[in-house]
């Protein structure tokens, strides 16, 4: 961390602010240059409070160098393979992964024709929310307990390992009992209760992007996990909160590259909740594709219009068929292959 | 709701979109005008998945009409006056309420003097974090339950109400026990869980907007605590997310008359989290006032450097000072009594 | 346009709005249904002032279910081809043109190099900047008529159409005589003056998003030039401003599929801007192409450090064959063709 | 300005970067502290390219410390003071100017009418709009020349001083002749051709700001005509583009005190445009003079509903009387004399 003064040679508040590093922050310091102007902080920086340093009356700038985040930053390695259920790892630079199934699991059959059109396409992982969060209190708030059962019950019989969404600590055992894979939704990204019980969890974990994260909380969200105990954390990114109200939300697929370089973690894409429409999804699934993500993570549903919710934006039989046969077109098309 | 068509006379969509507002929704409608081409949507609309509707080929748009929330609504009635610890009501159009205390709870010491300084401008209601949300792991993360009954002691001895953050459902008894008022913080705006957890508590409850919420997502929120029992629900505005960076966050002091016209909880304003700076706080405090706020929330040290977080934001006595002095002027400006 | 009233058979505000849309903008209307609440507005509806109806104390609200902007619109065509130079025709669903060349134009030797690295690869569109519009006005201002005649040489020496960026209406004369197409930039989409001017030109438009405009504003920044009697605009998104700072702007890659609907416009993509990093330009570009935009706009240089702007987002030989390749490999998956 | 490398003693990458900055910029740079890690480059560091720098491999990370902005920021003076018409200086810590009259003049009956409410309540300058910037093409475009000269007579007629928005530099003379102090708007901010001529001119200038605008990209657009000769640039606040859709725009009360500390310009808001709704704007007004802005440039008119624009947000005689008994109250409050 470099501090940058206002003034040279202010031997006072060289002093000042030395000790308050060393004091508070256990953190040495030290002048480079001859002017005087600025302190070069060591040591464990990433602890110390630079909003306040940045406010004290004759600093000019603070420069965090860097990064607060860890455990999850690209420094530490290159990429996280991450093996989920038998045979499915994900974050091969060569290899893009596809997990699908329906929004909402509202009924045993529904949810087997759903299983059966990704199975059919060679997804490995099913997708299927039990535990909803919806906007408002009187929307359906899912099937719970017995809707997860369900999916367990469809991966057995499909062979497929199973992801579904957890809002609580609590549900914990219940999510380890029955998924494969945890999913952290976006509006929880940053409780952090439930980030701490997850980094004890022994499951993989998808964190998806919270509407304003900026990738350094996301980053900070995930080093939670990390630093929790469990290794096995992908990103998702699910589209951010903007003027645009065309779409559903501004999907970030520029920042992919970005944040590739700031991490070693694996980085997914949903289309189906940035898009917010069945006929936009294919676009930006092979979009996230084209830009290098892991892999995508789609809605589907025999009969959009019986589900529970998000109807608008589940892809039916054909609209289904034509995004994997785009999926496996683009990916082949950068050297990749669809697993 | 209406619905209205792109083509006239589509009687065979007119059927069908019928049949699935029946079925599905529970909601009769019938075509208005001569031409066919819009229905009007009676019943429980609120169940509705208005995003299906845009979605449907041959549906050219949706107006709601109605809000989808209704307890949160001002047609509901025109204020809701809120009671907190023995005598302080928040909500008079006639008065604003100053919360205030430190940050964070640090020691009994730092708690002590900062609700003097409170206690001496004449504030009712002190706050003080227990249980702190922080970005990254490695930051201080609050003195938690030691920290809680360090709050309520403070509240007695002094006669003063408290409010702290609560941060998941099983702290509820705790909190119960300690404080009068609780507060769910940005991060956890739509945690559903702890809504539905505090929807059933006998407390009063300050809701903070999330960084990305839209006001009727904000008034969605408020909607489950609302429906869960819980009649006593305060809004507080604490800068949403943006572009901007120069200050910490975008505080919609210009969505606060807006927001009065949508519902009848009271609206309260924090300027200590959306500044930042300690210099810029009581000219966003004054501003809160100005526009209509029913009450401010902020954060007081009588040394910021020694907080253990957001020490750049703190108040000490002088801005403190200038701060009440301030809000007093402005208050009685437009007629109002600070509390 | 429907008008919706908060109350039953109010008649007297019925007639009031009746009376204020006739007389003020011309338009007739009646109620439909028999509650009377809905008035059913036709006519000339897009000169209404939408906001002030829904300012009137009564009114619920108003949905304009048509579009504010006609010639730009869907439902005047299916798509739009416009013919660049000799032989390069851009919007046909089966391509994607590249249009490459150097940020700025500095000199005659670096702009015959760039030049030739565009045309190696077949690029039939030369671009170059002249007339440059920059944040500060310390920064380099741009080589101006000079350049520009530098470019219509380098376009005439290797087969090339060319564009550059037109900044004032004054300047149009030159820029008819120098090149093929002319660019406005984002800061000027709203340069209304400039819009009309450019209305009434012979040349094809590319038209650049402006950094907070919505996709309706895009487009009726369109149509002021469609009015004008240039029917020959291409839009071109090069990202927008959000919170995320990690890469220069936010590029919307997941509108494209929503203005497509929304417009018979060619949509171009400029991943170089919107990047603002060489080394995340290609994933960009290629996430351009799956989505589906009609082309891309990119900056290519021979020795990026030498340029005398934006060098930190410039395409050297080695990035530029490795965007190329991939590219051309992407646009091939989807069945599309380079141009 | 301070370069920091990834490793140490790399001399290879400090000669080269060094060589960059002295050869392509011109500013000397030297090593400081033992590591040799950090660069010090002094000079004229505003022409460096920084995000080029940024994207060079092996540099951590850059801090510009100072501002690109010279003339108008703080370290060159603290306050300026403007003098508009005869007798009405704005920028003085101890006075809040108010600038008032109609969105669009329309006729010289409606814009007497209106130029009489605002000078009784004791405005000093009238605005009223001539040459219109429309969203799109099929509405009123503004009364142009004539309207101009009938603001001009209004003002000799009322004794007040006249500002009005010019869109283009040919229009200078013009408006040279007719009013006293040139207004920018916020979609011209970055017309930069707009902004080099007003900097030759001898009026002052009102520079609202763009939608999506950074402070710093603000001052900078100051900068182009401060750098071009013209002293007296005042800044105007009027709500920047975010996800916040209820109110027109988000009006950044809480930037100002920032902005006070970045710039001696000074600062106004303008309420009507930023909230869009007449009965909005006095709490908005309210809330600009609390957190300290120079003043406040409001609409009105006698009759709103019958305004060629903007009919939605224009205060009437009832509103217009509130607001300014408001305005007198609040500055009064904060030790401020409305003028």
């Amino acid at each position: 961390m470099l501090i940058v003064l206002k003034e040279r040679n202010n031997e006072s508040l060289i002093a000042e602010v030395q000790d308050l590093l060393q004091r508070k922050f256990g953190c040495p310091s030290h002048i480079i240059g001859g002017n005087k102007r600025v302190l070069a902080v060591t040591g464990e920086t990433s602890v110390i409070d630079i909003e306040y340093l940045r406010s004290i009356e004759g600093i000019c700038s603070v420069d965090r160098v860097d990064r607060p985040y860890k455990l999850a930053s690209r420094e530490q390695k290159d990429r996280t393979l991450i093996k989920v259920g038998k045979d499915c790892v994900i974050g091969d630079p060569k290899s893009v992964v596809v997990i699908a199934g329906p929004c909402s699991i509202d009924s045993e059959g529904q949810l087997d024709e759903s299983t059966a059109m990704a199975k059919q396409r060679g997804v490995k992982i099913l997708r299927g929310g039990a535990f909803k969060p919806r906007t408002g209190p009187y929307s359906f708030q899912g099937t719970r307990e017995v809707g997860l059962r369900m999916l367990a019950k469809a991966g057995a019989k499909y062979g497929m390992a199973t992801i579904s969404e957890v809002m609580k600590a609590e549900d914990l055992p219940l999510f380890e009992e029955c998924v494969d894979l945890l999913q952290i939704g976006a509006r929880n990204m940053q409780n952090y209760d439930l980030l701490k019980a997850i980094g004890k969890s022994k499951k993989p974990v998808l964190l998806k992007r919270a509407l304003a994260a900026t990738l350094e909380e996301w980053l900070l969200a995930a080093e939670y996990i990390l630093h929790g105990g469990n290794p096995n954390v992908m990103l998702c990114e699910r589209g951010i909160r903007t003027f645009e109200q065309e779409v559903r939300f501004t999907l970030c697929l520029g920042s992919i590259p970005a944040l590739r370089e700031m991490t070693h973690l694996p980085i997914l894409v949903d289309p189906s909740h940035a898009m917010g429409k069945t006929r936009w999804v294919k676009d930006a699934a092979l979009g996230g594709v084209a830009v290098g993500a892991d892999g995508l993570i789609i809605e589907i549903h025999p009969r959009p219009q019986e589900s529970s919710c998000d109807a608008a934006q589940l892809l039916d039989f054909e609209h289904w068929n034509e995004c994997m046969d785009g999926v496996h077109a683009v990916a082949h098309a950068i050297g990749k292959t669809v697993i």
